[in-house]
């Protein structure tokens, strides 16, 4: 599918300049079909039969296959979620740390990987890496690692500067296990999962997927204890122990709507050619133009997201930029404005942005 | 609402004898209608305006409260979950149990309950229940509670014989709390939800809401930790600590999809006056059909659900009913069939039953 066959299929874009794939995804005409469809039979015909459960199980699987390739790992290390936060709780919990233990993490983190470490009993440190230029957070998160380190827990890409966190060399250098947020890689920028214990990542951004759906990679599922299990998790049960499924999906959290499923499987399908090396290079177009007016807080390179410190005050550039159809959002705490740009950006909407600031 | 202008909503029943709500409850196309249009709107104008979050958190706001009317408490102790099972795991895991705590549960429990116990540190003694009468419950129940007990966790009605467990007595004579799951009775049968510490129910069963929908209700949501928080579990947060949300909307597990939450919203104005007794007259139709055939593991005036054992193979039974167009399901490892009633259930579909076996 070539790039301009897939923008064709996402009605929002035809509407507005949509610049916030990293808030939700635009959506597809075949994603939101393929729910409908899955709707209107289960409308018709119930949700009991042996085909009802059947043709749910094979679509379950077929996502889990699709995730796993793009994010460059075996189908048995994926497990559904219902979101990045959904898999980091299932991580941290999982590990079940105690107070005497530490976690290493940055202050450029969204809530959905904070909120699992505020609630573990492990102490957290916090490297000061989010205003930094992105080659200097790699010592400053070093110096935050000691033995009693038993997760590093940060993200790829940061939410809010949209520059990497070294997340790779870390987990080298230290040989810690290694928790990554993946909201803002997984489907934006090509991923190695494989070179992380834990990866973390959402449906509905870069890849475009109904809301409540992600998929956490776990490299060695057997060894991740099991913190809130489902029927899922288990293949035999007696009394109150029980036999946990094989592999990651052992730590899916549920019995995900078809529907939903459905649309993911469909999402997956509308991904074109050579869609990361455009995304990367509108992000870089975006840079450009927007380096002519602004302070952009992004250095060149780092991935799909361009944050900005705009003129005006951003929740009002926000507001103003949205009444010409450009669709950013405010980077809360900064001051800055955030654009993520995806295969499906083109010149023109990045000029609407510039020719709105 | 009359029952014969409810139960004409819903396209299932007209095909087939639906007697299986206690797994999923027939749609309505209501509820479907309300979730396509949700869809085809998140489609043509993009999920991140602030209309869509503003309408989003509308209709979240309006399903609490009506899902807090229908077990008898208030929204400010309602979470907005996505299973039976996704309750169990926020309450057993947020009490933090340790191995010298112990919790009394039955042998008639769902996985949904068991494996959020097994996978607690605490002791589970488990109260042999599921196949004694009724009223011999209680005491074998109150045996198995001792002063290391830290709680009580079984369901309202048991998923497999259809019996009721005696949760008020226990919770009453014993003073420990108690974490019902209320899969089979939650829009079964009245519920007074005040009466317990927890209450965790689904969406799709007897609501006839979208798959991965339910609510926990916690009495006194500031004493339970949040053992996994999302984003809705917070109003502000600063390095790895956070300010909950007010009430029970802290234990929300995440953003549910839009569309699903539009779709239970319609699918709880698909109720009629009368439902429960209408339901209640109906199991008890069953029963007696059942009688004159057949061994009836239910006793009279229990629930909603009535289990049998019949003549042959169960699974074989329940592969020729579905044949006929009469929708049940097996209990496992018990040789069973269980039959679900609602107040839509006709004597047109227990006469087809009975016909089939």
């Amino acid at each position: 599918m070539t790039i301009d066959e897939a923008r064709s299929a996402f009605p929002a874009l035809e509407r507005v300049a949509y610049l916030n794939a990293g808030t939700n995804g635009p959506l597809a005409r075949q994603t939101v079909d393929a729910m409908t469809e899955r709707l209107r039979r289960d409308l018709e015909e119930g949700r009991s039969s042996a085909a009802y459960f059947e043709s749910a199980f094979e679509v379950r699987k077929r996502v889990r296959t699709k995730l796993a390739a793009i994010v460059g790992t075996d189908e048995s290390k994926v497990a559904l979620t219902t979101s990045t936060t959904n898999g980091c709780n299932v991580v941290v919990a999982g590990l079940g740390l105690g107070p005497d233990d530490e976690i290493v993490t940055t202050d450029g983190e969204h809530f959905g990987l904070l909120g699992a470490l505020a609630v573990s009993p492990a102490r957290v440190r916090i490297a000061a890496v989010c205003d930094l230029p992105p080659e200097q957070a790699l010592n400053v998160l070093l110096a935050e690692v000691r033995p009693r380190t038993r997760l590093l827990a940060l993200s790829q890409i940061c939410w809010l500067s949209g520059n990497r966190f070294p997340v790779e060399e870390l987990r080298e250098q230290t040989g810690v296990p290694i928790l990554v947020d993946g909201a803002q890689s997984a489907g934006a920028v090509p991923v190695d999962a494989t070179r992380f214990d834990f990866f973390a990542f959402s449906g509905q951004k870069w890849l475009c997927g109904p809301d409540s759906t992600g998929g956490l990679v776990v490299a060695e599922p057997e060894a991740l204890p099991i913190a809130a299990p489902s029927y899922m998790s288990q293949n035999g049960y007696d009394g109150a122990s029980f036999t946990p499924t094989e592999g990651a999906a052992r730590f899916d959290p549920g019995w995900a709507p078809p529907t939903i499923v459905a649309g993911l499987d469909a999402a997956l399908d509308v991904r074109p050619e050579g869609g990361f090396e455009r995304a990367a290079e509108m992000a870089e177009r975006c840079r450009e133009l927007l380096a002519e007016r602004v302070e952009v807080i992004t250095a060149p390179g780092e991935s799909t997201l361009v944050s900005f410190r705009p003129e005006g005050v951003a929740a009002d550039v926000v507001t103003s930029l949205h009444g010409r159809g450009v669709i950013v959002r405010e980077v809360p705490g900064k001051g800055w404005i955030r654009v993520s740009c995806g295969w499906w950006t083109t010149d023109e909407d990045l000029e609407r942005l510039v020719a709105g600031l």
